[in-house]
């Protein structure tokens, strides 16, 4: 059942995606109900950058990249490429040749359940990924994968065309069809965290602030 | 036996405190005869901090954050947050908020056997964290755990108030009767210290120094 | 058959041995075949560093670090350490003071499958190390091991003198007679990357400038 | 989102899961076209055991089994346990009491991506897991999850009704929809793979059965 | 601080170990307040066997055994060693030498947060080890250790004389002051599950046993 | 430098082999000076195998097995299959079929540093296997590896021809020209052990037999 290109995905909206790209990771996390979330070690090559972007999947056998390449070509501006091997595997599928080529077309990034090379290279040209190692091992083009087909990545369920959020903190996929919704939500969150940050600033207890004593009292905290 | 907090602590006297951190953890753990370091695989989430503090303890079980705000009630000004779950767990107990509310009572770090998130915003703060996990995964408020009671984090036994002293080479708990002692220690393996590397710079071998020639042989090493 | 040191062995021409180190590890993994890379755990303590040196092994029992005093004085400039615990350990058996000496006689770096500490002091004497672990924990001085043997290393079989070369993207050996021919390859697939990198960056897919179309449809790939 | 419990799923035909499960997990997997297995490190508690059933899938808090209790009433004779926790948890979620429930309601076991414990208790009432862990750390029961929601268990998608298979060499899902057509591909590869096995140990080479000489030559191969 | 023997140790009473180890891990993990568990990566070398007995502690440098040979001294019938390296370790530090000087001196079996060897002979000796990992690396004699001091042990703190429960579960430490207090908590959970196992295989749903359902449903479970 | 295959190997005399395998893995890797052990990941499908073998190498592709069937038209009676993927890789490699062929050829059993399937099958066929992983994912074949070159296999360096020695305890490599000479050693340490074995179950203490008591004291050790 490998050997499939799907070629028109349908893709959320560039603005939506973008709104939630400035929200990050944790709060788009805690939006949408805490689902979404890649496995932590899923870690940035460098730090400081937050994407969004439109999931292009690639269901890739162990040790073997060919599938990448054919994956660049469905790539379409705003687009992040998202890699699932189709068993554990570190190998370094990706490099700044591949880079070049996805930057070229507009990709935003990679998240990949694998390693990745080259890793000074796509630092200077600030090109993110996310990865599971980084690993120089290369990989063959032998053996037929798919694009563009529901992958499970890093321990999250993606389709092709979901929405991928990353930082510093990880790696969130949220469903196309809840992108504006989860945003809407995602904003609240946020100015009501601005307002919460400024008071327990000023040395508010979140006890107070949260109203947590008589529900602490009542399972039986006891002070000592 | 859980939901207990004791409010009143013994600590370190902060100058004593403050002297182990200048020493760093490499130091202080020789000088207190190998001992007291959490496992390897704590790290801080940016480098070129060194910190020491006295143990604020929490333990909360997996997923559960209710304790933390518990705990922030409890600091004062030199404290260091130390969470151990009560099964192993890589959850997001920590963030921005939390750290905001944190630093305004004086906290100078987290270490935690368990998850951190928002680290580029923890970073930009300044408020360093040793953990065993980056994740945006939150948690819920729901179980009762206990603060200031004795912890074993990452490996190590942990008694509220013991000093704990962490920079980019990991995190040392050091019992709090013993600070002064072993601050002594180590000021002393300091000062040698600085000899000895400026003799090994002028290119004397560490055999001729330590007078390791006449050993290896009786033990019967052969050169060919 | 512990207790042996090796005095005098051959090494590579330290021209070629630069001039590998300037090609990178992913690059001469790929020129020799993809062969000689040490496990993805083995990470730099700071990034941005590219080295290659002449391998002066040791052979080391677990949390004993006496043979590393050994070794070097069997350091010649453009030498790097290999250190190989006989079973799995990350104890700390390098810091600066090792460093120190090391750096006196020459040496460029350090790749261990074991732990290392002092890792700020490290990152700002310039003094580039590999490792499986960061780990305060330090190391005694009373069993024999080996010095200038064959090793294993971090999965990668290491004779001494073999060309080390290691970068952010981890680490590779190249096998001594083998460093003038891996580097004519190397420098070959560079200049050929380099053209590939002009076309790609101008939007050339790699479907078509590797010719995979004809291939991709014999195996069955469908577009859909 | 949590919080839902879905009452009424459609579940495959019995006669086809016990006919897949006969097959087994290689078998199956291979029959589907090498997809829906889990994480090898899913082991079962004790050996021998296959068993087919229809997913009833749990989605849980880390530490919580409250909606162990609500699956169960879900269960009908020939369902199999899903369990994927929220975030990474090794707890025992699970031991010889509620599988004494769960086999009074006719499961067939239990497939967890996390801790289980009592088992011997388990062993000697023959009621068979595939766990991520044996750990005899028990959890609470304060926070809602999700029963018969889609879930990922240790890597797999896995929708309620699914067709689990479970053997020694690990656990599978099918698709519901594609259970009938897995059983009639795994039941024509189990027919080649008799006449294979005949003449494989009658000493005829795989080289020459599957006629892989022709083509390994083309490829290069050398026999020096 | 190494070097130590503390040789006139309190243990508890011989009767109270027994009831608890019939308890099993489980149970008195329970019954104590879930605490007191060693990690889940602690796992016997042959399964069926259920032990109770009073600790005997190691703390042995990393590949170093020299401390199990002065502990034996030391072991009075009913005991159990346990064995916590000072930084993490897999060698095989014992063997079945040791396990028969151990048994000659009445020693129930070892817990040992390293590696363990001759597991055949072991098993056919029935001598119950729970250990980190099964490796036939030996150890040697050089560096001191201590035995009878207070150990972290797989991430629980462990006195000497405290009391240890081991069985297909894992391990648990109790308190050598608690155990009467324990192990009367423990047989009242006995009682108890007994009664609800009975009633639970009749059919009895736990939601209705434990009257979950008002609960439940205040914390907004739906059913659809 | 993929691709070849070495056809006529040296082997060492099969009394010798036997009799190291009946010397079994710990006492011929302490009998070789300790080196020669591979990592202790490798553990038996089933307990109770003590085998020997002359090794026949396989350098594979990950979640590739082509030279598998090349490497049984190599095998002689007395032999053992080792596989070393050439990137980390789980899956499983082989299975009942292959089983079924390296048997009709003498195979004694596979040493894979990957992951096997079919284990129930291969249990009750009583072929034995030493491995990562268990695990059903198939694997292709698709690319060339090499037969009888040298590799490195759990962390082991193993030349075609060693001998392989494996049981319960792991997996050991000999040099084919010292298996005499250390079958001598593993044969003098067996009978010395017997002697001890007696002494130690009378209830001599190993303080004494080894005359240890001197020298601990000597080293600073305390009764208290």
């Amino acid at each position: 059942m490998s050997g499939i290109v799907v070629q028109n995905i349908a893709r959320a909206d560039l603005a939506v995606i973008d709104g939630l790209a400035l929200c990050g990771v944790a709060t788009v996390h805690e939006a949408q109900g805490r689902k979404g979330l890649l496995a932590s070690y899923m870690r940035p090559i460098y730090s400081g950058t937050r994407i969004g972007g439109s999931a292009v999947t690639i269901s890739a056998p162990p040790g073997d990249n060919w599938m990448v390449h054919v994956a660049i070509e469905q790539l379409q501006a705003g687009d992040v490429l998202v890699l699932a091997p189709t068993s554990p595997c570190e190998d370094g599928y990706f490099g700044d040749l591949l880079a070049t080529s996805a930057m070229a077309r507009g990709c935003r990034g990679l998240v990949i359940d694998a390693g990745v090379r080259d890793v000074l290279d796509l630092t200077q040209m600030q090109f993110p990924v996310w990865s599971k190692a980084v690993f120089a091992q290369g990989t063959v083009k032998n053996t037929l994968g798919s694009v563009n087909v529901p992958v499970v990545c890093a321990g999250a369920a993606i389709e092709p065309g979901d929405v991928i959020v990353a930082d510093d903190d990880g790696v969130c996929v949220v469903r196309r069809d809840d992108a504006q919704m989860v945003l809407d939500a995602a904003r609240t969150r946020e100015t009501n965290e601005a307002d919460k940050r400024e008071k327990l600033a000023s040395g508010v207890l979140g006890l107070d602030m949260y109203n947590m004593r008589e529900r602490l009292e009542r399972e039986g905290l006891r002070y000592i």
